[in-house]
């Protein structure tokens, strides 16, 4: 009388997982967006942090079966020195070895020109340059003012527009920094409208250490949503403090239709062991088709490739969704 | 330049924990409940879902520590018969043991006349009887119909009045059942309904199973509204599938304002290694405070009893807010 998890007993595996597949189809609820585009980060911002070097056909296989599962962006590695950040190292070797899906963007990170020609060179059609709203994390990281950040690109985006390449921005910290602490809503706005002027098609939104809530993303995206619209807009929101969905589902109430997340939860802080990091693809899928907002992906095949990877790593698999389904 | 979390490296544990505090200060954003009343299950809830048997004082330590931290009602046990829940057995023992707190509510669960009035006897001031919106699971674990159910409580009910002791009435399933699937709204509704005009003063709505999104919740919320005012209900929400907070925040949207959580996340289901269950006090509060919505509860001090109660058994801490800070 006083507990379900029982009920599972009686059910045959096959059973319990479509009965769990029912609850995933519901009506559009509205005021939120018809379609969320999710841009699937696991990848580069997942496997940069791992300790151990992954291994190249490793890093080919994942992103094959993220890109066979119907995520429109497939984030695949980053073009900066293997001095700082060796787990990419192989950069040209996995964008070059994997199996690009028509429809499927695969956008890569580039820090400088160097990076831009290699990955030119290597057949990127799409990049991303990175900024932050904080000047104390900035001056910390790159030695230079916000402002000095984004000009640095410039360059970057010039090269790129010239070679019809998109380009993705990232704004980190934007709603906490590891050493200013609460971040200013109108220097996140500043920042995203520097660099969506600057040419970057999409912006994307970080709270890079995920101490936010629906009560400091509101007023950000507020802020933000003066200088930059919805439309070119996404939320790359961590789980450190399990408050991702909630500040997803705040995002999108205010218009905001594409979310990134890494699957299996794949991320985290390299320097605190057992920390959480990205969001999970497989739970914001789980929340958006429970939703009956449509993504075009297919929830289990994204849970496979989470399995996948997780088995290679030896790691615990972070998607809350992908281990309740599995224990059925 | 790619990560964040190392600056956490260049900060003293008390400096990082204070700035982590300053987070959850903000604006009421509006459209939210002025006050969430959190309802602390996890003593009752939490505990009789633990394989070992906790020792009596752990369970009077654990209570005193919740009530100290400023919740307003913290669930203290179940006067259910030892036979069906031995975890329960010392429910006079724990209940005489505690230190009550002024202004603080003790609800035991109850599921008949014998246990009332072992309650009553033992000093309780308020119970708590269980439906469910199944009629499969209803019938699979106490043989009867829904609606028997229900009167099977009205004896209970009637001995409550007489004695001044208020009655807080649960729905489990609410959203989910692991016999029928999905559940229609409409009997969600009509349970609640029931039991509210039989004199409960306070509807808990649980999703016992945590399949709920903001999908599945918002309609059944809508039904339930028709029977019983949002002043009357609660949502009881499992994180099994990460979704908990976004459900909270979806009820708190509609006027719901007391939110039922479990210290440390305790919990989950006795039959799966592994699964979670309740959602954590911790990271309901985190979200709440962040809204700036006031709930009169130090988060610190639920945080210092949840490591209590998980040092004392020997488990992960479920919440990740506590986990985060620890980090720190």
């Amino acid at each position: 009388m006083f507990t379900v998890c029982g009920g599972f007993m009686n059910l045959g595996a096959g059973l319990a997982r479509r009965m769990c597949r029912t609850y995933t189809t519901a009506k559009n609820i509205g005021s939120f967006p018809d379609y969320v585009k999710v841009v699937e980060v696991g990848a580069r911002d997942g496997l940069q942090n791992e300790k151990e070097i992954v291994p190249t056909q490793t890093k080919i296989e994942l992103i094959n079966r993220l890109s066979g599962s119907g995520l429109p962006v497939v984030e695949a590695t980053s073009f900066v020195s293997p001095k700082w950040v060796p787990q990419m190292a192989d950069h040209t070797e996995v964008l070059t070895g994997i199996q690009m899906q028509k429809g499927v963007s695969y956008p890569v990170l580039v820090p400088n020109m160097k990076g831009f020609k290699d990955a030119l060179a290597a057949g990127a059609k799409e990049i991303a340059v990175f900024g932050a709203a904080s000047e104390t994390f900035t001056q910390k990281n790159i030695n230079c003012t916000i402002e000095e950040s984004i000009k640095k690109f410039s360059d970057v985006l010039e090269a790129a527009r010239d070679n019809g390449i998109k380009v993705r921005g990232y704004v980190s910290c934007v709603v906490g920094c590891p050493y200013e602490g609460p971040v200013a809503p109108e220097v996140v706005a500043k920042v995203a409208g520097m660099l969506y002027r600057a040419g970057c098609y999409e912006i994307s939104l970080g709270d890079t250490i995920g101490v936010g809530t629906p009560g400091t993303m509101r007023p950000m995206l507020q802020a933000v949503l003066q200088q930059v619209p919805a439309s070119a807009l996404a939320v790359h929101c961590h789980d450190t403090y399990g408050q991702a969905l909630a500040n997803i589902l705040t995002a999108m109430a205010m218009g905001i239709a594409t979310v990134d997340s890494s699957v299996a939860g794949l991320g985290g802080c390299p320097y605190a062991k057992g920390a959480s990091g990205n969001v999970a693809t497989e739970d914001v899928l789980y929340m958006l088709h429970g939703m009956g907002i449509p993504t075009g992906v297919d929830l289990q095949k994204v849970i496979g490739a989470g399995e996948f990877i997780c088995k290679a790593l030896n790691r615990p698999n972070n998607s809350k969704v992908a281990r309740a389904l599995s224990r059925l």
